[in-house]
């Protein structure tokens, strides 16, 4: 990695913001790319984001602002990427510059919702970035916390340590301690699992099961979560590391996290539309399930995943989330 | 076992008026002791404790209440023991019958505070109840949910599997999931190592850490339980199982947990023994606390116990909790 890299940031949303901040603290200028052009004016007028985080202040001198894409592109040696999965897609289309030679780093918290490929096979396979040049932050993390500098602690993933250690590097600070790991596809698929077991929990909660069942279903859930990594690659790893299952509790235990939020309406009753146009968007853990339940369809080593398969039946087929439950809790244990 | 034995309960807090409640289900008559006349005298009259699960009505025909400990020992064969560890021993100093034919099951979630023994340890040393009439009901299980009918989940240990199982078939019902397991060591040592960890979530919570933090400090509990567990009895278990990962979230998630309660006032600058007297008890978890430092210190092959170490330093050793969690902090990931 080249001596002091340009770092910028992907996305205005609550994550993105969030991940500014902690750049703020390491760096003299940090690149930050959004699409919209009110957010921006709003920033360089109020120095906060209007819309996530604002009692978050930002100091202006130290931001490198854009709308336009190509431009925090090309200026930024380290690209981190934090939209919504299902705007990655379409947001990238309109990147026109070279960014074989930069180095990703995913906080995109789901799966390419076409294609079924994480974030990182995805910059790999379409614009040739070599793997050892993509990495992962993982959680646990709610922006919220970081905005009131409260202790966060963060695993960045990548197959290359200094790499790794690097962008950790920029983003430590009194209150984000980090740590590295080599297990880039285990943190990638965690974060995309952890989603769908946070919209369990909330249909769960929706449907009016308590403390106590919720405890098994996370007991179950990362149960789950390790036989369906080992078979998407197998490697040493402990399921119970903060990027694994810290990851998992704290959304599976956040009454903020959308993904519980969407499966709380879910079991209370409401349609998949009707929750998402009231939510005003489609939480992550939405795709999540039909990538994971398809990945392992056509996995010729299936596993058994009774809390994904639970949760695809209740979105895509349209089941009642009460009887699926019923049929749920006599599988796990 | 006998055909059709007869199920008694020794105590009359929260947790023992639902494990009543549970056998109710299915047996004709349950034994009930307490020590309390006025309580039994409440229960005839009303059909209900006046001080725990009120809500839980008993048909009087199905108990058989007495404050009289001995009456109740010679005539069950099943003998379900759930008393705060601090007065099982004295509780049990009146017992004068026999007992080393019956059937021990521990539902104390704690440690002998006197001996620092296990309480399958000390029925098996001091009233020589061979082993494998030993068992322990684990959960993770509130009982104020019990008393709701919420669907909860129990581990019934026991080293004679048979007996396990008509422990947890007398237990079973709509609401109640049982398994059994032969890990009577790894359960005991589960249920008092997860209150020292809720009170370690109460520590934290008290003195400002967030939801971030209170993931990163399961997800090291769990690895730290793990640790200490196959130190003292090590054998094939996964820690991820409900009675031992979900136990812990229970507690340590649970704002009405008395041991969370506890560490709570501790971060928030109680001492000891105002919180004490506060709360008018003394949490399991503060005598589990001791017990766990001196195991780990007596055992020649120690092991890493950060948590249970700072929370040791902070009850026992008169520690600042805001200093003794700065250190802490560093030692997890």
């Amino acid at each position: 990695m080249i001596d002091s890299p340009k770092y910028a940031v992907f996305g205005a949303g609550s994550w993105a913001t969030a991940i500014v901040k902690m750049l703020c603290e390491n760096l003299d200028e940090v690149g930050w790319y959004m699409r919209s052009v009110y957010t921006k004016e709003h920033i360089l007028k109020e120095q906060h984001n209007p819309n996530y985080l604002s009692s978050v202040e930002f100091h202006l001198d130290q931001l490198k602002l854009s709308n336009d894409i190509n431009e925090i592109a090309s200026w930024a040696d380290v690209l981190i990427i934090v939209i919504p999965s299902a705007f990655v897609h379409s947001e990238l289309e309109k990147l026109n510059v070279d960014i074989s030679k930069k180095i990703i780093v995913s906080a995109v918290k789901g799966i390419m919702p076409e294609s079924g490929k994480l974030v990182g096979e995805h910059f790999h396979d379409i614009y040739n970035v070599p793997f050892e040049n993509i990495a992962v932050i993982a959680g646990p993390c709610h922006a919220e916390e970081v905005a009131l500098e409260r202790l966060s602690y963060l695993t960045i993933s990548c197959a290359d340590a200094k790499k790794a250690q690097a962008i950790a590097n920029a983003l430590s600070s009194d209150y984000i301690k980090t740590k590295i790991s080599d297990d880039i596809i285990g943190t990638e698929y965690a974060v995309m699992l952890k989603n769908i077991y946070a919209i369990a929990a909330g249909i769960a909660h929706g449907l009016g099961y308590g403390d106590n069942f919720q405890s098994v279903l996370m007991s179950n859930a990362i149960r789950e979560m390790k036989r369906f990594i080992k078979k998407m690659h197998k490697m040493k790893r402990n399921i119970n590391n903060s990027a694994y299952l810290g990851d998992l509790l704290v959304t599976g235990y956040s009454t903020f996290s959308r993904n519980r939020m969407f499966g709380n309406m879910i079991g209370k009753g409401y349609t998949v539309k009707s929750a998402q146009m009231e939510m005003n968007m489609v939480a992550e853990g939405y795709y999540a399930t039909k990538s994971a339940h398809e990945l392992n369809k056509k996995n010729k080593k299936k596993t058994r995943l009774p809390i994904v398969n639970a949760v695809y039946e209740i979105l895509y087929e349209n089941k009642n989330p009460k009887k699926v439950f019923k049929k749920l809790v006599e599988q796990l244990d």
